[in-house]
């Protein structure tokens, strides 16, 4: 049962399903018992460094489901078998290029993941563009064309006949022939309603039947895995198809989410899948969760055509382990993604970025302060959302609402499409719309957002088009612009969480990017009939451009996604990389700062990170701060009125002895001492090493029986003649383990916790053995400071 | 005598001036001793994790010079000084604005590094542009313009002409009036010479009369002080002030070197600098760590206009501690300096960029072979230089050459300048060579490289001219630049550890770039003449813009610069700025991947690494993976004919024994035992604060005399009544000392040292003492395994 890859079978998560279903768990937290799991649950393995290449038990050096791993082992296991191939590569010419093979087995790894994930996400692209115009017409020459490809062939030139293109017809055109009118309002409506009914009812189901990991984001479950949790079946080949699949059908309905988070849970699928081709990765957990990383940064990559913000991303929010040969490898794997992505080309105009954006006219300092203002926005918005989500999460979980995820996720669509439908800026998908918002109104621009009143004095220069009062189009598109804010705002909270893949990251920056466009407008309408004012008289000439709203837009968008996620590196740099000059970084820089400090004032976490504790993963940030003054002796086992800690003695515990041990207690490892008196440390031993080994040897060697001694000692303890044969086990003694003393001060032990990826930690006081540290212990003594004293992690 | 800041006072820096001409060091490795400093030298300062707010002592917790930092007590004693600002800024609303300013200062710090080095860095440029345009002329209307500012205001169109605008008069010119002839030839020959020997022999001068520690690159030494060395003066104003001014004199005597390298130190000398404004960063080393990298990530974002790349050459090539919250600062650091410099806009371009290219023309996957072949050469010219370069210097420093450094740099500028006149692509500076080297010619371009002949029947587009036909400029130019790859590649290896500041980016890039684009025109020149071969038949019809020589520079600059320093991500995130295109990408990663891999298979350490371990500076790479099977015992000491380790009794020792056991021994610390029979460990004291304590209570402390026993215990041990009085040193005694057992692999050993910054560890057996670790003994050890088995490290 201890297999040590992720790969899934149908029926692991059918029983896994059917499990959620008996319990009535909370939707999209799907791991039972996580939270509430025993702190000595955590004690099994220890770092137990010798050579695990002749194993004894066939079952040594793996990891039970929900448990964490131990990275110092981990490590030890691969330099190892890094050792042996170096070692018998001398020996023939055939060992020399497997030694090779096994070297260069990580960049076919890279190379894999960049071509199946980007790969994937081109489909996936193409998918949703069609069904999301599905929803509205179909194409009569060739039904698989989505709307702009139908029309590529038209002869019409303007972007606005051609956008009516005779070969696409809207449902009412095509069921009634009459393409006007209520009566053709009403039926788009209700079939436009309909269909994103269909889309999101098959997502949830094919998500509940055949993958119930396949919800949500990913990405807090990524991190903890990649912190070096194990979650079964998370990675694996039924959640990467089951997710793709219902990926594209959950965009489609039109739901307020993105793609770009689950697109980084299926890259890493992506990863996963691979690793299984390589021993060197499949065997070992700390080596499978580089490879994950590198993932990640794929995923990001394709998500954004940002390769750089990937692997920063990777690096800022994502990974745990992130050593510099997997930083290259990650941006090795980010960029043939990316290419790969290129080469298929979704978006038709062969960019790699999600939303190109191009702008003629520098920003100017006074602007500094609405940017500033979005940035304000951005951080609010990002504690509203996170507090109301997490809220909305937690009744979920608790409450009789998490028992019919189906019936939510069709009453929310429905909520969705009934109120979208009407808006032309909620209608449309998220990523047009914030790609319109982003866009500066060129002086071939049809879209109302670009009405404005033209001087019929003035020539039009393609570019560069001055300031111009605004036209009634625009006064309209604020107004609706003002309801489709409200209503995203609103609709994102109820959305992220529910059993169907869902992103943050478009929802947010749709939100920033309305609210800065229609800051920007104002402010341009300002500038352009108060061009005296004292703020504008130096920049601001009339005739001049000065203001782009489209660049209030992209700043706002950056404002609220940093409020959410608290990215800011990889945000600035991905948002560098959609507009590729340096020119406006630093209004984006001013946003994503400003925001992040507001969010933070309200609270650290992150959505990530709100998600994580929620579900109770065993999480330990490595960007939290531990500054209390306690000491190991205050976090230690046993506590001062508990039963004595369960230890072994190195030669004179009994077999019988050690079996009722295992009977009585759960631990999952002891520590084994010289002797009762002296308790004098000598090394630990795990529980399952134990039992393995005393099943064994009472079936094979001879002379095991109950009053066997069992001894960890080199030489076996001076016995009388008539006592059994002694029973050696130092074989599976971990005779280096871990120890700080009861003086160690907490912090010292959580950042060796942290840095040194420990499972636990034994406690000694001039030698002698006083307890253990578990993980578990030390995430839950964090948990109670914080809650004590919250404003001391405030500043710093 | 133990400041804790850099701070560098002239005294200090002309006695060690002194000192190195006294004992006739090596130029450019200024640290007497080091490379042969006893190994318990490194022993002083435990983690000593008391409260050291209110020290016992006032020097307890600083650091001798050329000695490591104990970062957990650094990261314990900022979080005590954070704990106690946050308590207090309770109490008034003073305390409250003092703790905010303190959470701000960080901020402030990264500001004003920006700001320092962006203006300094276009100080440079702008002083190194005017003398270096000296050698060869003045400019009548104002002596201070350099050739370009001279000539801008003229009236001539054509780019040709302008160069030749008469306000700028050559040497000879001015002199005798005629500017043709042998004569004048002779005499502008004579006085460029003659003013890079003066510009050469004022730097050395200065740097060797008032900061020894201006010269080289500083990036080695730089790694090192981040890695928790102190290296008091060498981030001092002294060096910052020299260093920036023989920074101009070296760029503009013509020796073959750049100014990126000595730019990171600058900006690293600005961050400690600014350090010294904040107790909060000049009182603790591993904040001020913190600093240094932010400042590091500023300097390179100045020296290429790259402030991503800039951070992420931090990150990669110079950190070694490198949190998260350091890698927002350094961002922000980095845009500054990166916007202060283009406000002051010294390439009169308003670019950002050093080197800014634009191409017109795509990559064919074609030509990816000549783009692995120049990543082939750049990693064998890595390989070369470094073995060569190191060979050179440590025959300076061991032979009497190192004796007379003045003269040294004298001779090399002396060669340099006679053999780089009459070569026009070595006469002018190295950084206009690489921007020529890296343009694609356009219509307009008047030089030798770009004298192609055209088409008479063709009308010329301003972009994307075809390929056509070499001229006999040409011709000429591939032969100059030929004999000018030969003498730079030469002349490199002999100046780079000259006792001068001299950075290897741009002589390294200008390697890459010559060879890169002499290949480049090859394979035009073939792609022309033979458009029909079958390579070509596919991509390159006659009559198209098939191959961009221009672009091949780039790939070989990127693939000698990868090949020297063994940077990845950095490298290639630094050549996307300068092109600003995602487009351009793949080409860079092969090049920089081949030369990494060939660099590689010669031996694994980059040029800084090299000069880190030519030095003997106790530096623990964060790559170097520990491949051994050595376990703790094998490293430890004492070694088995040693006597045994020196400890203290917890309450047995007299202060006789004590002040014995200092003066006997030079042990910077001791391992305090609960009795020499048990050998129980209980926690380890400080030779320096044993020192002091004893020497205090001596003074003030009544009844304290050579017989007092001295106790580590909470309570006085029970005595007979006719003994002196006892003195308490539970004060200074660390409780919580590092310690592994005996049998814990030197792996595992290796990783603690490395990610928790140790520097020194106990060994235990079942609790007992048995010796201690330093971290000189982890790189001595890992040295010698590295001489046994070079090649076990080769993969992976």
């Amino acid at each position: 049962s201890f297999v040590l890859n992720y790969q899934n079978s149908f029926l692991n998560n059918h029983a896994l399903q059917s499990l959620l279903v008996l319990n009535s768990l909370p939707v999209c937290s799907p791991l039972p018992g996580v939270s509430s799991a025993t702190p000595t649950e955590e004690m099994n393995g220890a770092g137990n460094l010798m050579d695990f290449l002749d194993e004894p038990f066939p079952d040594v050096g793996t990891y039970e489901d929900f448990h964490t791993i131990d990275w110092l082992r981990e490590k030890s296991r691969d330099t190892d078998r890094h050792r042996k191939i170096t070692s018998k590569s001398k020996e023939s010419f055939w060992e020399l290029i497997k030694s090779l093979l096994d070297a260069w087995s990580g960049w076919v790894v890279m190379l894999l993941i960049g071509l199946l994930s980007g790969t994937l996400a081109g489909v996936i692209d193409l998918a949703v563009d069609w069904m999301t115009d599905l929803k509205e017409g179909v194409c009569l020459s060739a039904f698989w064309y989505s709307h702009e490809q139908c029309c590529w062939t038209s002869n019409e030139t303007t972007f606005d006949d051609r956008d009516k293109c005779p070969q696409w017809q809207k449902w009412a055109e095509l069921m009634t022939g009459h393409a006007e009118g209520a009566g053709a309002y009403v039926l788009n409506y209700f079939l436009y309603v309909l269909w994103a009914l269909l889309f999101s009812f098959l997502a949830v189901s094919l998500v509940r039947v055949f993958a119930p990991y396949a919800c949500g984001s990913g990405i807090p479950e990524i991190k903890t895995i990649l912190s070096g949790f194990i979650i079964r079946g998370y990675l694996g080949k039924w959640t990467l198809l089951i997710k793709t699949v219902t990926l594209v059908l959950a965009v489609s309905s039109g739901l307020s989410l993105g793609k770009e988070g689950p697109l980084v849970h299926v890259a890493c699928c992506c990863g996963n899948l691979f690793c299984s081709l390589f021993s060197k990765y499949s065997k070992n957990e700390g080596k499978r969760r580089e490879v994950l990383s590198a993932a990640a940064a794929a995923g990001v990559s394709v998500a954004f055509g940002a390769p750089i913000g990937g692997v920063l991303f990777s690096l800022e929010e994502v990974s745990y382990y992130f050593p510099l040969k997997t930083l290259w490898r990650s941006f090795f794997a980010a960029l043939v993604a990316a290419f790969t992505l290129r080469s298929i080309n979704p978006f038709g105009n062969s960019r790699l970025v999600l939303f190109y954006v191009e702008y003629h006219t520098p920003w100017y300092m006074a602007e500094l302060v609405p940017f500033i203002l979005l940035g304000v926005f951005g951080g609010l918005w990002g504690t509203l959302f996170i507090r109301a989500n997490i809220a909305w999460c937690r009744r979920r979980k608790t409450t009789q609402l998490g028992k019919y995820p189906v019936l939510e996720v069709i009453a929310v669509t429905g909520i969705t499409a009934v109120l979208a439908f009407p808006n032309p800026y909620t209608r449309r998908s998220t990523s047009e719309l914030i790609s319109e918002l982003f866009n500066d109104c060129g002086a071939l621009e049809s879209s109302q957002l670009c009405d404005y009143i033209n001087n019929p004095n003035m020539s039009r220069p393609v570019d560069d088009i001055p300031d111009r009062p605004a036209g009634p189009g625009v006064y309209n598109a604020l107004w609706q612009l003002a309801l489709a804010l409200v209503f995203k705002i609103v609709i994102t909270i109820f959305t992220f969480g529910m059993k169907i893949p869902s992103g943050l990251f478009i929802p947010s920056m749709a939100v920033g990017a309305i609210a800065g466009r229609i800051v920007g407008i104002a402010v341009e309408q300002m500038a352009y009939h108060h061009h005296d004012w004292i703020i504008f008289k130096n920049w601001c000439r009339p005739g001049a451009d000065c203001v782009t709203p489209g660049l209030y837009a992209m700043v706002g968008a950056a404002a609220c996604l940093g409020g959410v996620t608290r990215m800011t590196v990889s945000l600035v740099v991905i948002m560098f990389e959609l507009t590729g000059g340096l020119e406006y970084i630093v209004p984006l820089m001013a946003a994503a700062v400003t925001s992040k400090w507001v969010a933070d004032a309200f609270g650290k976490e992150g959505i990530y990170e709100s998600h994580i504790q929620l579900n109770g993963y065993p999480y330990l940030d490595v960007r939290d701060e531990f500054t209390h003054r306690t000491l190991a002796t205050d976090v230690m086992r046993p506590r001062r009125n508990d039963p004595p800690l369960a230890v072994l003695t190195q030669d004179t515990t009994t077999v019988e002895d050690v079996e009722a041990l295992i009977k009585d207690t759960d631990y999952n490892g002891f520590p084994v001492v010289v002797s009762r008196e002296s308790e004098r440390l000598i090394g630990f031993v795990q529980r399952r090493d134990l039992t393995l080994a005393i099943k064994t040897a009472r079936q094979k060697q001879d002379g095991v029986v109950s009053s066997s001694v069992v001894y960890f000692t080199e030489d076996a303890p001076q016995l009388p003649a008539s006592n059994p044969q002694p029973l050696k086990l130092r074989r599976i003694l971990n005779l280096s383990p871990f120890t700080v003393t009861d003086h160690t001060p907490m912090e010292t032990v959580v950042d060796i916790f942290r840095k040194l990826g420990l499972r636990q930690c034994l406690v000694t006081r001039s030698g002698r053995l006083l307890g253990i540290i578990t993980k578990k212990d030390v995430l839950r003594h964090m948990a109670q400071m914080m809650n004590q004293d919250p404003e001391s992690i405030m500043f710093n």
